[in-house]
């Protein structure tokens, strides 16, 4: 099976928006061994998108198009696929129905332009789209097929889920190529390249990819061939993966986050946790709670900006700020330990810093950062850091570390 | 002017990278006022790039083509353009001469690989390329220009400046394309877009793009032509945007932030905010805080996600939330008010809701959000929302939706 993605979209045209949507149709491709030969961007223009669509219909077996179906008048990818295919456009009941509904939950009425989005191409099944207006469309052309799909990354995704996958489990040759990931936080890349490199020379170079990003390392290993010797090879080089990197794999597969795999520790041993935050501003907290279900241990958290309300929130003694300053390890320790009182939580974290641009100092530079875990009955633990980068960088590093740290600490608690 | 883009490289159709040359030639080709009308992407195949090359030339005035110049035999380039343009590859002495004086220096001599890179298009005028081996070629077909430059960021960049540039400055119209962003928060889409209808009529449909992303709408209004007149249409184009969108705009230009604005408003009156958050988590004083110099106007927040813990950190009556339970309006107004009473600060703002995927009811199902700002010395303000999408969805767009409110709020402070 040979595939063909379009994007369809002025801005994605311009100097400043990538199509990034067709990273993550490739990833699904690539998971079922499906070849992408072609990608293309052209912009809102109905001839121009007939054009690729007729030209690219012939070529591949697949052809994924995104973008396009929305309300607005610049959203023409409905019509241009009819016309690339010679087929009139037809008005689907069913979804005019779907999307006076989805109005009416809002206490709305839809427009003309709301309507177009019923428009279906002749022969065409519609995708449902619980999460935005405008369906998907599934078209067959002489045994080739054609998903038109939304532009919005999240409606994108769920149609793809629940359409797209099925037909490529059913239709494409199957899984040639897999992988797997190992997710490492907060280490140097060269250290996980360092510790990777026997590996490198037993299973090939090109068998493992090492992917740096903010506060983590992916390691992902390939594997062609045939289902079960490639399943061997994969669970070897993860065996061997592991005892490489050791406790710094925090999980494993694309996708897994730190937030959610100290969630789950924190549930597992039935324990609660709470936060005091300055420098990262509630970003700890943020993350924490982006996983469902956080609320089994997470209490909640205090984001102390001005100095006294690190004292009215999280009982921080006024002379330790005036001692030490409030970006100091008395102070971090304070907040740490003042949350877990307060809130009633096993777990407290504490984290004061610098995020800049401004507030640095020749002793406390931008990026000083100092993190707290105070764990009931036990002493204390600090770390100081100094992290790279500008402000946001330095505020996501700071909730990373702080995650991290919490996730080392719990683990240990159970004696792993 | 007319121009096409193609990237060249079995790796830009993998998951995890993406051609991002085609933005920086995007912005030169902008600034140049010529139109980019297609950009694609295909692997190391010389059929494939072949085919692709004889397409785009017959379409556009300049194609820019990037990537597959190197050594080594998957570097096809050279050899698809002749197959496409139907002319030899002939090697170019001073080429050869430059590859081995290059080696040279470095004590090696060049293989037949490296020779390869000699070979040029009949016809074609050798781009030198300082900072590797493979040098540009720029070929002309019927008036139609094709530029075959490297795929190496750093070496494509240098023959850009050199080469590219100087022949968009001959042969481009100049008055180049300029833009002009509006901004709009937590309005349909639909609403804008019939909001701007008589602009369509006025400037026509591709003067004014319309861009939805999760919470917020981008107005885009372009202009082209010679400077003076430019200028004014987009002045009159953007005056007519905002008597369109009236209050809703909160903000002209790409770069600005909704938080941003909501800081420098609060910044110009000398107020102060304080939040009080259940389901957004930290998310609101996260935003808010990712503006730098936030520390003049925010002072702390807490995040209340345990019941108890809305009383003890914000004051909220413990009856109001066993009678209205704590997704409800009273608590929303209680959580702004105490926590703007406890932190001191001018205004509060308190957001109560379902984020999901858990928790829903008949009654209150997943994206009730409860929203209250309170102002010192005047009666609190409420909003009541049903917001659709997953947990990250609906917690985006609680947390814009308070920013929103707080705004409009500001705004009328002022008497605007």
């Amino acid at each position: 099976v040979r595939a063909g993605i379009l994007a369809v979209g002025s801005e994605l045209l311009g100097s400043d928006r990538l199509d990034t949507n067709s990273l993550r149709l490739a990833r699904r491709l690539e998971s079922h061994g499906v070849e992408l030969v072609r990608k293309s961007v052209v912009g809102d223009d109905e001839a121009r998108i007939a054009a690729e669509i007729a030209g690219l219909i012939g070529e591949v077996d697949l052809l994924l198009v995104g973008g396009g179906l929305g309300p607005t008048a610049d959203d023409v990818t409905r019509e241009a696929c009819a016309r690339a295919l010679g087929r009139p456009l037809i008005e689907e009941p069913r979804v005019v129905a779907a999307i006076e509904r989805r109005f009416a939950a809002l206490g709305r009425v839809p427009t003309a332009n709301n309507r177009r989005q019923a428009l279906v191409v002749e022969g065409a099944e519609v995708l449902d789209n619980d999460h935005g207006t405008a369906p998907g469309q599934r078209v067959e052309v002489d045994g080739r097929v054609l998903f038109l799909l939304p532009g919005v990354p999240f409606e994108l995704d769920r149609l793809v889920e629940r359409y797209l996958e099925p037909w490529l489990a059913a239709h494409a040759p199957g899984g040639a190529l897999e992988r797997r990931t190992l997710r490492v936080a907060m280490r140097p890349e060269s250290e996980v390249d360092e510790r990777l490199a026997p590996l490198y020379d037993e299973f090939g170079r090109e068998a493992i990819t090492v992917l740096a990003s903010p506060g983590e390392v992916r390691v992902r290993f390939l594997a062609h061939g045939a289902e079960r010797s490639r399943r061997e090879r994969l669970e070897t080089m993860l065996r061997r993966g592991r005892a490489a990197l050791g406790e710094a794999v925090f999980a494993e597969g694309e996708e897994a986050t730190l937030e959610g795999v100290v969630g789950d520790l924190l549930a597992a041993r039935g324990r609660t946790l709470a936060t005091a935050e300055s420098c990262t501003g509630g970003l700890l907290a943020e993350r924490v709670t982006r996983v469902p279900g956080s609320s089994r241990y997470f209490l909640g958290g205090v984001v102390v900006y001005a100095d006294e309300l690190k004292s009215v929130l999280a009982g921080v003694p006024p002379e330790l700020v005036a001692a030490h300053g409030a970006v100091s390890e008395p102070v971090a320790r304070a907040l740490a330990e003042g949350v877990r009182e307060r809130l009633g939580s096993e777990f407290g974290i504490g984290v004061t810093g610098i995020a800049g641009p401004g507030g640095g100092s020749a002793e406390k530079p931008v990026g000083t950062v100092h993190l707290a875990v105070a764990v009931a009955g036990e002493p204390t633990l600090h770390r100081a850091l100094r992290l790279p980068g500008d402000r946001e960088r330095v505020r996501l590093l700071a909730s990373q570390a702080a995650l991290e740290m919490l996730r080392r600490r719990l683990l240990r608690a159970d004696g792993t």
